[in-house]
């Protein structure tokens, strides 16, 4: 059977949002997890900015918007069950709402969990009521 | 406020399942995005193996059990939502049921989708009845 070429993913299939990974284009780094409905896939296409659908607020969420920490998209790639969307972006400050580079800053071993990455910003500066 | 250590995701927050994402260990290609509840995570913690559950099959799913393409777990991470599981694996051939080393093989422009991955495996032949 020959592989499909969606224009894509599949957001019927998936309920309307299908997951997002977020990977640092330069280093590989994992960044982020999010959720995209079809104006949010198709807003990051058009304008090369991540453009991700936040479920909590219910709406559009530009990423970076209140921080500054933008993703530049470099490129886009859809799996094979056209349920999940990869981004490799170039990350602008944090990509984390805590601070750090990357949401998975928390490893999980058999015996621990422990905190592995670097916070690079306040969180409290970065989200916090601008002057 | 301190960052907490949860010693799992937070699988009830997130309706019983979180996506996890496998990531190669070695070369940081995302190869996957698949889901765990809480057995399938606390089975992955233990063994070193990657398990998955599968939404389509409705049961615990040990990659590679079929195929041979097992991953080797080398660290666990987990968002600061506590609701996305990262897994950096050591991929035993492809990670794709496609035949590719990675489910993301397709890419996304504004003017086309082009296959970028290259086949590792005929799929018939990995998913195919045993002689």
């Amino acid at each position: 059977m020959p592989i499909s070429l969606p224009r894509e993913p599949d957001f019927a299939k998936a309920g309307g949002l299908v997951p997002a990974i977020a990977q640092d284009a330069d280093n590989g780094e994992v960044l982020m997890m999010a959720w995209m409905n079809p104006e949010a896939f198709a807003e990051t296409l058009a304008t090369g900015r991540a453009v991700y659908f936040s479920r909590s607020r219910g709406k559009l969420w530009r990423k970076g918007e209140e921080s500054g920490h933008v993703q530049t998209v470099v490129s886009i790639f859809v799996d094979c069950d056209a349920d999940c969307v990869l981004l490799k972006v170039r990350q602008e400050g944090a990509a984390c709402h805590e601070g750090y580079r990357t949401c998975f800053f928390r490893q999980i071993t058999p015996e621990e969990t422990k905190i592995v990455g670097d916070r690079l910003v306040d969180p409290a500066e970065a989200y916090g009521k601008k002057p």
